[in-house]
């Protein structure tokens, strides 16, 4: 894995392009709007910035595809097989994309939540690697393995239940937050004020399962304080809340719980 | 506020006595069962535990009621005025509960979610104060001052809608995590895996608002993945990621939205 190439320019294409020219050489960055493809080449000290398929070098040692989720079908029929390595970098796209279309394939995933205004560091990011065949997996972990000291080989079934429960815990927990910073808002009160209590609720998370630091009403099934929190409450924040915290009290019977 | 009382012996009590006794004399520590009174009271260096409400000094300058939200009345019923200030810590509990049996009072809630497994500095935890008048304000906002650097006088209304918002951004967002545990537990993966995830999430939110910071499949409308995660759900995971991926996407019309 000593020359790859990079075909994005988006979140996820930046980050690994950062991560990997400091271990490999970066022999093109694709993007079908040659602007995008050459900030992020040019970002990253890479030489050679394309916006068309049919220039990509065909000695590359891998091709890393990381593009939208709903246009990765569309590089692959693009573009023959040269049987490199191929892979694409969605948590919810099956490996199977590629069946059909190359010899040697398989998926890297990072579990982040990758966005342009905060770079994020590889080195702990957990990736996760499927591919075709035990050769091309010791390859895929390989690579992954340049940039991120956390590489775990999964099956397809693993890596679906990797991405649902990836969605509740950073997309659902943010809406959580986003839900409060609406209330505090309308309150005349600072988001801010609520960021010790994220910061504690998740050092405990280093001590303990979530379901054992889970605290408040819920949990305590302290009915009063439940109904007067719902009397404030209308349209989906209402909903949701009554929702949660009946999925935590059915996790919590009242008898078997200390709190 | 040079000498004060606190009646309780929890979580709450717990972390007030450990702030508390660096700054002034503790001169009580009042529990129902006298061994949780002593063993608090040992650990902070206070010389007087005591089980019996009729023992309470008289001349301290504050008596900090930090006991189960249902038997702070009590508590308050028990005991005749004696001139001093008196401050429950509750978040959920209207300052009411004082009036008539208190001439000076106040609330004085440290909005953190407090466990005897993590003590927690209080410094920056933030403290919400309210109180019965302007110099009984002075004096709560006192008090807190000397353990936080963080502390806010506001109306019942606002603490009301902070305690509702706490529940949002800590009891909810960790039930996303269980959730996701679960998930995991029965796929024979880790949970440690998402925590970078999380982390990242989390840091996010000192750059910009949780409701821009948001990503995943119900920001971007991708409805073929969430009907992907539908399909593998159940029970209540099943209507909570329902209910959540409506909610996340009637905030962030598909046309409006750039991701």
């Amino acid at each position: 894995m000593e020359q790859v190439v990079i075909i994005g320019s988006g979140n996820v294409a930046t980050s690994l392009a950062h991560g990997l020219v400091k271990h490999c050489r970066v022999m093109q960055i694709y993007s079908r709007q040659l602007a995008h493809a050459r900030r992020l080449a040019d970002a990253v000290g890479c030489e050679n910035a394309i916006s068309d398929l049919s220039q990509l070098v065909q000695d590359a040692d891998a091709y890393i595809i990381a593009v939208s989720d709903d246009v990765i079908a569309d590089v692959i029929a693009a573009v023959p097989d040269n049987g490199a390595l191929w892979v694409h970098t969605s948590g919810s796209k099956p490996i199977d994309l590629f069946a059909g279309h190359r010899s040697r394939y398989g998926v890297l995933w990072p579990m982040q939540s990758f966005s342009r205004e905060l770079v994020v560091p590889l080195d702990d990011v957990h990736f996760f690697a499927e591919a075709s065949d035990a050769a091309s997996l010791k390859d895929v972990v390989g690579l992954g393995s340049m940039i991120s000291r956390h590489v775990v080989a999964v099956d397809s079934a693993q890596r679906r239940w990797l991405h649902v429960a990836s969605v509740f815990s950073c997309n659902f927990a943010n809406h959580m937050w986003t839900l409060a910073d609406e209330m505090l808002t309308e309150a005349g009160l600072p988001f801010d004020a609520l960021k010790p209590l994220i910061s504690t609720t998740i050092q405990k998370l280093d001590h303990m399962a979530p379901a054992q630091s889970q605290t408040g009403p819920a949990v305590r099934h302290d009915k009063e304080v439940i109904a007067s929190h719902l009397a404030m409450l209308d349209g989906d924040k209402r909903d949701i809340y009554d929702m949660i915290t009946q999925s935590i009290m059915n996790r919590n019977p009242k008898d078997g719980h200390a709190q």
